[in-house]
């Protein structure tokens, strides 16, 4: 049988990369082989235009080359990584994918959501997950959280000022509510156990 | 006055690097700004997108991933170089433009020549050549002109099977064809200078 695919979407500090490795420690222990991985990367090709992406000053790329390395990348990631194990019957497990490009990319600097799901189609045969959990938190707490990360989290994607972050919130929460059967919102400000059951309550039905 | 764009175009060995160091001193001798560039690079991050695409396996990329890497480098390469020098009325000569990715990358794979300039047109904004010469030659004299090239023009790109060279032929001929307007063919068996001398008759409309 095919793995699942599930993605963890969300702004940065609410603590997705902690949910990943949860959730994936869960699946194992109920016996589901599990592949956890990361975009903008999660293949050799792709960490290298990572290393593009995340380096050098805030104009390096602009708006429509940036979109176009994140979409040679993805789809590299999905032909060597995410298809091959999902054909295995491995749930891949992966923090960020094309919802981020959507509410990163699109919809700014002339670039339209339906701009980013082209790319996609081209790149990635359109590949969507099965289930994607959009985690949330108040800006407040999220800054709280971000304050205490190491300083090297700190790139050319991250601190953005306050009404880019307002802008990010409301993108991913109109894609949430446009495609209800894919999409789950978690309240990320509960204790990480709490989310991480509400987590795997809403995969109940897929688990052995 | 905007500067004129004009590409080369043509399998390898057919001589464009040399016909275009010619043209932009013609150029220059009348007194024309010139600007020689060539794909894929010609700004620093299309450069840095090159080396991902000439280095390593042939088998690096899978189709997709590569077509979106020569967007992407493309679509830098006429944010940051061409675009800025058309403007200040720079004649801007380039060694290989979106018709080589049409050619190399359209109609195999899977991917279209429609999904080349689909990709075309979100990354550089379907930006054309004015004038875009096609250098022929005949394959015995290509495979002449390559052994006497020093080795290290081996790389991802070249060395291809022989019915891989006859279907680019055939593609760029059947672009050529399909834009009379913008196409010129020349033939490049002809001596440098007189190859040269075609090329300037071709654009004596625009020159001072």
């Amino acid at each position: 049988m095919s793995g699942r695919f599930i993605t963890l979407e969300g702004g940065e500090g609410v603590g997705k990369s902690t949910q990943i490795r949860a959730l994936a420690a869960a699946l194992a222990a109920r016996g589901l082989e599990t592949l956890v991985t990361r975009e903008p990367g999660g293949s050799p090709g792709a960490e290298a235009i990572r290393a593009l992406l995340m380096e050098g000053a805030d104009d390096r790329w602009d708006a429509r080359s940036e979109a176009l390395l994140f979409a040679a990348a993805r789809a590299d990631h999905v032909a060597r990584t995410i298809r091959p194990a999902l054909a295995r019957g491995t749930w891949v497990l992966c923090d960020r994918f094309v919802d981020s490009s959507r509410a990163y990319q699109g919809g700014g600097g002339g670039i339209t959501d339906a701009d980013i799901l082209m790319l996609h189609g081209f790149g990635s045969l359109g590949l969507l997950p099965d289930r994607t959990f959009l985690l949330t938190a108040r800006a407040e707490e999220v800054g709280r959280r971000l304050a205490v990360r190491d300083a090297d989290g700190a790139d050319r994607m991250g601190s953005k000022p306050d009404d880019y972050q307002a802008r990010l919130v409301r993108r991913f929460a109109e894609m949430a509510a446009a495609e209800p059967d894919r999409w789950r919102v978690i309240d990320a400000e509960a204790p990480a156990e709490a989310v991480t059951a509400a987590i795997l309550t809403s995969l109940a039905d897929w688990l052995p």
